[in-house]
């Protein structure tokens, strides 16, 4: 189409990718704040490795998405994720941020919101990630509601998650999808999962039990022409989770911390993953690297089943 | 269209509204929740089949949608409105839900969202409806807002409705389809109504006068590309009006009786309805079959008035 | 495009804009609520013809919108514009409002989200104003917000703006232009002007130094198909700018008049610049003179670096 022709300007594949492209062969979309914003070194290194393992283990090519001097590139080698991993101060980059960083040549890590976009670029229907963003708390008032939301409306991708980041105020973010029209499903749960924990203590508004499913509903979805993508819930393992109690109250301590520090805007999410690793020593970390792990299995094989329905 | 080929696959058409379509009558789209969620039976049926024979009297021909196997049913026979208020617990799809239930070839009744997609893809300009969804009490905090008011937003269908459901907040409703920018008409009036009651005590955007004013006014917006519908408030009539007090009462005891029982989501629209009548020993239930009657009326009279303009 | 021939109908050029046009010279789109609601006679005349020559003096064609006997016009002589201010009580025309105006003839100035839309119509890339509208103070709670958010995240045109109107609330603003994916620049200035001050406090999402950048930005913004507007905030000449205090003082005055006054909608806005306008003696006046014609010149160079990109 003449988007693909324009926007071909500004997406590069890697070999693998292209190859995976030519093939007819299902590709994952992985995001790049984890690397620069989401995790410490080296944790961050190795988990973007492991997912990217993990897809192909599971039959599919992953696509590390991240922007380099003005280029929205897709798929990444060990190398660039090394490199990215240790540049300082990197951006990090929601949809109003793109044409920014791409016209100035910048490198920036993607945001899920940029990397849906990205993924809808490139023809790539399936994007795995750890946890979406959402209404912050207090957010009714401050009207802090992430961008991702938005996107999650009007983007044609299938977005599986662990939940929205546990830091949020995880009953005002399903409010605002449902307001949104984003369909929002269980996998193997009617619960909607909540990051660390299996369970939110709110519905998902469907339980699926197959990747299958998953592609046949965004299938009939984007036949109908209904714009926008849908949200997959994968709770994290159960060997996995962290007590509930004690991350409620790390959340909460690492909330007050960032009160009392005066940190806003941007700032907030990667201080919070921050203080929250420090307050569970570092357990939510390892749970962090488990459930994309789990959400990394999950997205393989949604892919290659949307890639069988043709 | 693309779109209209693909979209054929799941949408299923009764013989009169093919006739219809056939011919180019005018078509008025009518919503089921009504018959599922929003009247008990037998009041659902015979107000189903009333609105229909009103449309038809108008010189329009009704389409009255559901979803059956996994197919978007556009038109219903008499038997098929009677099996469908006879299921019980049928889903009430919105936009989420749709894929969902196609693709897993449920039954379910649409709400005013999914109503207006359906009617849409069928290329149905007008539909009739009760009250909209809108801004629930307590929305400004809790941001449980009706995904009717995005759907209006972006889905080009004039709407007529009676105002919006009576247990909302229709101050902020009405904040929030300006924010939107949907064009909100008084049907010979200047006032928005109030479902049960004539004047909300809020303005309309603007008073329209006659059918063929809101046909030309839809005319130009979708000409322009304005997408979106347009929102049509047609005061109940005011021999069957409720006295405002007295509904008032009504809608705040069932209020405090949902909170008291801790009803929740999609459950709290029905559970209100249902308390409202009892505590009106019925009338709000006569009053809601007189005012969606009035509506078939006037829908039908628009749907002719937009045919006769090409 | 179909769009086009269809939207032809409703748009009437000036002799001077038609030639524009036809030569691809740089166009700057301008709105009329200022004449109609945001300055007193004879300024408004004046501020008006003032901005025309300063985008002529830039090298560029500006092009007045408002509405006549239901066209969009594109392109004002100095007899019209001199006209549309003897008008009484004008129509302030938003997205809502543009269907319901053009059907029925009236004549209207046009808001920035209408104004928006008819550049955009017209394939006009660069507008100017002085100030956007945006979440009303206390709009956390009321849900007041303007059209003009939306708007930004939906039509493809380069506003320039001094900031929002400052009797607005410019934290919470800006949030949601965050949430809607809207790029918001500092031109020549990493923070987010206030209108009548230089410095709103909140930082604006990126730097930018020259015309040239903002035009290469919404280049690839609209390049990649990524829908919405970009906001540039243009600070007051800081000759021009008023004492912070000052200021601040005679917006709480005034809200607090417009309160006592029991001034709601539409009407707010236009209440409390002239409110404003009273208590610092006309001092607001001079300040909002001076800023559109600053952000004129600003405009006018982007367009011109615009059309130089092809
Ligand atoms: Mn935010
Ligand atoms: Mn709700
Ligand atoms: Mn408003």
């Amino acid at each position: 189409s003449a988007l693909d022709s324009v926007a071909a300007d500004y997406l590069v594949y890697s070999e693998e990718v292209q190859q995976a492209m030519s093939e007819g062969k299902p590709i994952v979309a992985l995001e790049t704040t984890i690397v620069t914003h989401g995790m410490p070194y080296p944790a961050n290194v190795q988990t973007a490795r492991s997912v990217e393992r993990i897809i192909r283990e599971g039959g599919a090519v992953p696509a590390t998405i991240f922007i380099k001097d003005g280029k929205i590139r897709v798929g990444m080698t060990d190398a660039e994720i090394e490199a990215l991993a240790q540049t300082g101060h990197v951006v990090k980059a929601s949809r109003r941020d793109l044409p920014v960083v791409l016209a100035t040549g910048q490198t920036a890590s993607t945001t899920v919101a940029a990397t849906m976009i990205a993924a809808r670029l490139a023809g790539i229907h399936v994007f795995v990630t750890g946890g979406i963003g959402g209404v912050h708390r207090g957010g009714e008032d401050t009207m802090d509601i992430s961008a991702d939301l938005q996107e999650l409306a009007q983007t044609e991708v299938v977005v599986v998650c662990a939940g929205a980041k546990a830091i949020l105020d995880i009953g005002r973010t399903l409010e605002v999808l449902e307001t949104l029209g984003v369909p929002v499903l269980g996998f193997q749960t009617s619960q909607f999962p909540a990051f660390y924990t299996r369970d939110s203590g709110f519905a998902a508004g469907y339980r699926v039990d197959t990747p299958d499913q998953v592609a046949q509903i965004a299938h009939v979805k984007w036949s109908l022409g209904l714009r926008g993508g849908l949200l997959v819930g994968n709770p994290i393992p159960e060997d996995a989770e962290l007590p509930p109690a004690d991350i409620g109250q790390a959340i909460e301590a690492a909330l007050r911390q960032a009160e009392a520090d005066g940190i806003v805007g941007k700032e907030v999410t990667p201080y919070l993953l921050a203080a929250v690793e420090r307050l569970t020593e570092g357990k939510s970390l390892q749970a962090n690297v488990r459930l994309i792990e789990n959400n990394a299995a999950v997205g393989a094989a949604i892919a290659r089943a949307y890639a069988a329905r043709g």
